[in-house]
């Protein structure tokens, strides 16, 4: 059997919506999918791996990157850089992994206009109230920190129809198993198949 | 919720697969989804139910349809007529409920011309040997007769790359997730999500 080239997934969501909890798990429970591993100029913190967490790359070295147009996207942050290799991504998906993009509705925008065949997901919360509770925090943050932060997450929202599947996390085993049929699906399409059952094929109409 | 309009999917395969009894398991473990049942000339046996193996119709009947445009796809086997009728289709993706047409590639191509989102499946044999081994049934099949099904059925599969999924059925529970997992996808589509869940969208983007 040959290996077939991977599919690349964005998955995007306002906070709250549980996005890394389902990736996390849905990474563990399927095969030859990981997630994209960014490049960035923040300092290392205790306890990351440079290439697990981050790629950790000097400010030097990401403007280098930059200037090769080397980013499928990339964001300034609290002044430090993040941004994902579109050269990294390639060598995943030519290893036959399915990539994940975690990433905001502008950095989807981003990948999907250099790589077209990207497949976009959005999460969504069950309501706006469920959202709200997720966001205050331990009752810690005041009023205008959580309405700031709602409006980002309304903001985020208003481009899930930019995204080929919507995935409501109402009930976390369901929305983790609408992932992993996306996932499914998505190797079942012909030119997947065509690859990995190529002798197969040759078999069945010779 | 408002109910979306289903999908429409053609599932084509050569004979000695394993789609009927695939489909008939899928159609048992899957809400909202039904098989089409066609229009036909020929008379009804005993036990077979109008509407429910088939509709049964007059030679008139038939030719009137045809004249009104209304078959998605049609065909003439040993004197008889068959149909599907776009009007049934309809009525039952309106409903809500997805809708497979078992069907040749023949078929599945006329359907695609008129109904452009209609989603084709592909089923295939693991093998040809496996394939020749479901075809000669029980010994009592000369070589000849054999090696015409064989003939079709390769025939048949050249066309597997007009789908849009392949599916190998190699071990009949990994076919039947991968149906499901096809057909579970599907419904999590942008357009479909949109109308399900628009009440929610409403309360998310308020």
């Amino acid at each position: 059997m040959q290996t077939p080239r991977g599919t690349l997934y964005t998955i995007s969501a306002p906070s709250g919506a549980g996005k890394t909890s389902l990736v996390a798990t849905l990474l563990k429970e399927v095969n030859h999918l990981c997630v994209s591993v960014s490049h960035t100029t923040r300092p290392m913190r205790p306890g990351e791996e440079d290439g697990v967490n981050y790629h950790f790359v000097s400010k030097e070295q990401f403007s280098a990157m930059l200037s090769k147009a080397d980013f499928l996207e990339h964001a300034e942050v609290f002044g430090n850089y993040y941004g994902t290799s579109q050269a990294w991504v390639e060598a995943q998906l030519d290893d036959g992994q399915d990539v994940i993009l975690e990433i905001d509705w502008q950095g989807a925008e981003q990948v999907r206009k250099l790589m077209p065949d990207t497949v976009a997901i959005f999460i969504l919360p069950p309501s706006q109230q469920a959202l709200r509770e997720r966001l205050i925090q331990r009752g810690q943050d005041d009023h205008s920190v959580i309405e700031k932060r709602m409006a980002a997450a309304v903001e985020e929202m208003s481009h899930c129809v930019e995204g080929d599947y919507l995935v409501i996390n109402d009930h976390f085993q369901q929305a983790l198993n609408d992932l992993k049929a996306i996932v499914h699906t998505h190797r079942l399409r012909l030119a997947r198949q065509q690859t990995h059952h190529a002798e197969l094929l040759r078999d069945l109409l010779a």
